[in-house]
C-alpha cells in the first residue's frame, strides 16, 4: 500500500467511526428516553485523544458508554514485541458497553477498530458479543442470525470462524465459561493485503448492523418484571464481567499501556457487582440453564 | 541448605502457618460475635491442596477468607521464566482479606508464605496492608507503629525498606493511587541465605503482630454509624480493591497460574463493588483527604 492510500483510508475510517459513534449515541438515547449522553473530549499526551459520550441512570440503561478514539505515536511495549519492525502505531475505534439496569436485558459490547503500523502493516479488527442474564433463545437466535447475514455478504467463511473466535476470545479462562453467549469477534483483517477496500466495507456493515441486532432485544423485554434475586445474579454475572475485562481483555491491556484515558477505559465496568463465595446455581434454574451456554457454547443459526 | 533441614524446616513452617489459621480465625469470630467460619478443605490436582475458611455475613464482616494452603509440583512458566533450573515448587501460605460492612472500619489484607524451589532455593514472603475508606490518623499511626516495632526486633532496616515495598507494590499503575496505606510487604527474604532460621522467626513475630495490630481498629469502630453516602464511597474503593487484585497482585496471578482453587484465590473480592464515570471527591472532603494520602504515601511512625 503506497503512502498516500494509507492516508486516505485512514481519513475515511475515523471519518466514518465518527459518523458512528453519533449515530449509535443518538439512537440509545432515543430508546432510553430517560437521560442524555455526556461528552467528554481528552487528549492523550503521547498523541491523539477522543471523545467518549457516557449516559448514566437512563430509565433502561444504568451506565452506556460509546467512545471514540483516534491515538498515534511510539509503538508500546506490547506492540514491538511481536512487530518489532513497527516503531510507530495510528489507532482508531469506537467502543462500546451498555448495562441496562433490567436482568431482562443483556449487557452488549461493540468494537469496531483499525490499526496502522510504521512498516506499512495496517488492519481492521472488531466485533459485537451479547451477554444476557436468562437465556431466551429466540433473543440469541436473532442476534447471531443478524450477524451471519452481514458476514455472509462479504464471505461465507467469516461468520463460523468470527463465531468462533468470539466464543473463544470472551472465555474466562479461570472459571472455564464465558462472559455471554458470544457473537463476532474478528482481528488483523486485511493485515496480508494491500488493499483493504473489501475489509473496511465489511467494518462498515457489521458497525451498521449493531443496532438491528440489538434494539429489538431491548424493546421485547423493556417492561419485562424481575425479582430481587434476579438482581443479584445479575450483579454475580456482572462479577465475572469485570473479572474479564480486567484479567483478559486486550482492548483494556492495550488502553492501560498506551496511556489511553482510564475514565474511558474502563466505562466498560458496571456500577455495582456482586461477588459470592462458592455461589452455584440450582440444579434446573433459568440461571443454571444459562450457565450451561456459557460453559458449552451452541451454535444458534442454521 | 542440606535436604534433611529443608524438610525440617518446611514442616515446621506449615504446622506453623496452620496454627496462625486456627488462631487469627478462632480470635475473628469471638471479634464478629455473630456469624463463624464455614471450612472447605481442597485437593490441588497438579499437588497439595488447602483449607480455606470463610465467614460471610457477619454482625461486623460482610466477608471475610482466611486460607492456608500448600501446594507443590512442576514449576509454572511464572516461575521458571525467572529460574529455569527450578524444575519443582512447593509453596505454603496463609492469605486473608477481611470486608467489614462499615465504611468507618477499615478492610485488611495479610499474608505469610514460604517457597522451596527444587534448585535449593527457599525464601520467606508476606507482608501486611491496610485499606481505611476514611482516614483515622491514629489508626494508621496504632497499625504501623505495631509492624514497625516488630520489624526493630529482627532488623532496624527492615520497616523502612519493606513500608517502601507496600507503597511501590499496592499502586494501582493505571490511576496514579494506592488502594490503602499500606504497611509492609517483603518478599525473597532469605533467598541468599542458607540459613533461614532468623527468617522464620520474623515470619512468625510478623504473623503474631496481625491481630493486636488489626482489632483495636476494629473496636475502636465497631459502634461507629454511617451515611448511604460514605457507604456509596466504600463501595467505590471496592472498586479501586477489584482493579488492583486483578490487575497487579502476584498471589493473584500466581493463584490462576498454578491451577489453585479458584473460589479461594476470589475469595479477595468484595462483596459489592462500584464504578461511576469519572467520580471525583468534593475538594477538602474527607474522602479527598484519605484519596491525597493514597497518591502521597506518609510516613506513620517516628
Amino acid at each position: 500500500m503506497t503512502d498516500s492510500t494509507q492516508f486516505l483510508l485512514k481519513d475515511r475510517v475515523t471519518s466514518y467511526l465518527q459518523k458512528l459513534q453519533d449515530a449509535i449515541s443518538t439512537s440509545l438515547e432515543t430508546l432510553d428516553g430517560g437521560a442524555t449522553f455526556r461528552e467528554d473530549v481528552w487528549d492523550r499526551p503521547g498523541g491523539g485523544g477522543g471523545r467518549s459520550k457516557i449516559l448514566c441512570d437512563g430509565k433502561i440503561f444504568e451506565k452506556a458508554g460509546v467512545n471514540y478514539s483516534e491515538v498515534y505515536g511510539s509503538s508500546p511495549e506490547y506492540l514491538t514485541r511481536e512487530q518489532p519492525t513497527a516503531k510507530e502505531f495510528f489507532a482508531t475505534g469506537v467502543s462500546l458497553v451498555l448495562h441496562p439496569h433490567s436482568p431482562k436485558i443483556p449487557t452488549i459490547h461493540a468494537n469496531f477498530r483499525y490499526f496502522e503500523l510504521s512498516d506499512g502493516k495496517a488492519w481492521f479488527g472488531g466485533g459485537i458479543d451479547l451477554t444476557p442474564f436468562y437465556l431466551d433463545e429466540s433473543d440469541v437466535i436473532l442476534f447471531h442470525t443478524k450477524l451471519k447475514a452481514t458476514c455472509d455478504l462479504h464471505n461465507l467463511n467469516y461468520f463460523p470462524k468470527f463465531k468462533q473466535w468470539a466464543d473463544d476470545y470472551f472465555l474466562i479462562k479461570h472459571r472455564g465459561e464465558r462472559r455471554g453467549v458470544g457473537g463476532i469477534f474478528f482481528d488483523q483483517l486485511g493485515a496480508d493485503s494491500n488493499y483493504l477496500e473489501p475489509e473496511f466495507s465489511f467494518l462498515q456493515n457489521i458497525g451498521n448492523t449493531f443496532l438491528p441486532a440489538y434494539t429489538p432485544i431491548v424493546e421485547k423485554h423493556r417492561s419485562d418484571s424481575y425479582t430481587e434475586d434476579e438482581k443479584r445474579w445479575q450483579l454475580l454475572r456482572r462479577g465475572r464481567y469485570v473479572e474479564f475485562n480486567l484479567v483478559y481483555d486486550k482492548g483494556t491491556v492495550f488502553g492501560l499501556e498506551t496511556g489511553g484515558r482510564i475514565e474511558s477505559i474502563l466505562m466498560s465496568l458496571p456500577t455495582l457487582a456482586r461477588w459470592e463465595y462458592d455461589n452455584h446455581p440450582i440444579p434446573g434454574s433459568p440461571e443454571e440453564v444459562l450457565l450451561n451456554v456459557l460453559v458449552t457454547p451452541r451454535d444458534w443459526t442454521l
